[in-house]
């Protein structure tokens, strides 16, 4: 993860947003989960620093997109009850791997937060979409 | 529960995980819910450093494995909303106990994240197998 | 504040810390103390994402650049203790003012970690100057 | 940073604290901060837990060993008040780098709690040692 690439990947979450109607905050962490770039839309909530943040970790400390989560964490889940913390368990966090093949890693994760979770769902793809043909 | 013993079940933890195929963390805390071993693999999570040390404190503080703890913390059940902060409740936290008579208590706990809860359960299991036959 | 400022903010402190031969993280908070936008340099500190955010919070909850704290905060100052949490409270953060005569408002923050501090001031004054001339 | 390289180092650290008749908690972190490995001594006090993973930390996310933070942290000194939350600014500390040319990189840290400052330093080095030798 690199912070040009960690802006790169943030405008197109952006732009995405924009398309949805939607005002987004938008955080990109690295391997270790932690911070390299955020971005919080004019107009967007407040909670967007917490929880843009929070799905950029949850994805990389689980290794999977956070909207895998929330019927994993629902009550009866295998992950019941996970959430809390700096753990965000429902749409819009999308872990980046380092490449396509078996045996890759999760080398960092971008959050978004700010519109429905369809719309940040939408928006971190976006995202992620930069980082696969980077 | 002693750093020597600590590590015994880790080792066994360790070896059941390579026998699953999985990456995890192992915890070991004593009778005051506090770390005295903690290891997490080549490959593991680094949800693991958070969610390990969380089964295994929460195995101690409510004196049962966190397997059981998913119908007693989902909505309707006796501890709905327990989870969070460090207490972690899905499997892969076993408590230690002194003995098997009536009447035993609790000496500590084991807490293994990674891998499926399956995994992660038989892992833990296999450290306290480790603990009642020592 | 707003994200278009919040960003050429963050390049020209990021400019003047290639200047300075430093490898720094900038933040800039809103008037309420929440993040607007976050960026770390590559090579900069996973400290930077605690602290550049830290300083900029208490550049606007304490109104004064967090260089004036030193003295303040040590044992017999009036805010004697007060750093942890939140507060971060030595230099590189620094209020911005929504204008030059009496009564003018604080309404966000900078705050830049990763260098000396001389270094961090350098690059938050650096962010200032933009906001004074917008 | 990987396990066995992490044991490698505890043990040395373990080793020097026999030595200095202390009983100590030792931990080892990645280049994210995040733990690796931890074991308590026999007899070692609970703080161990906090303060030794928050030393490893801190000399990850300062890039220096924690006891120089001693005199910067101090009032007058550069980084005044810092300490709190993971910040543990005192002997014991040691960042573990890639090499020892110029622009190497800080990829770990270990962290050594429980005896006085100067034997938990004396325990650190120890398994930074192993670490430059390795």
């Amino acid at each position: 993860m690199n912070l040009e690439l960690a802006l790169r990947m943030t405008e197109a979450a952006v732009k995405q947003a924009f398309r949805e109607g939607a005002a987004i905050s938008v955080a990109v962490v690295d391997e270790g989960g932690n911070l390299v770039s955020f971005q919080r839309m004019e107009g967007a909530e407040i909670s967007g620093p917490v929880l843009a943040p929070g799905k950029a970790y949850t994805a990389v400390a689980l290794r999977r997109p956070t909207s895998e989560l929330a019927a994993l964490t629902a009550p009866g889940g295998e992950l019941a009850g996970l959430a809390g913390g700096r753990f965000v368990c429902f749409g819009g966090g999308v872990p980046l791997r380092s490449g396509h093949a078996t045996g890759d890693r999760v080398v960092g994760g971008v959050g978004v937060s700010g519109g429905t979770v369809a719309q940040d769902v939408a928006c971190a793809e976006a995202a992620e979409s930069v980082w696969r043909t980077r």
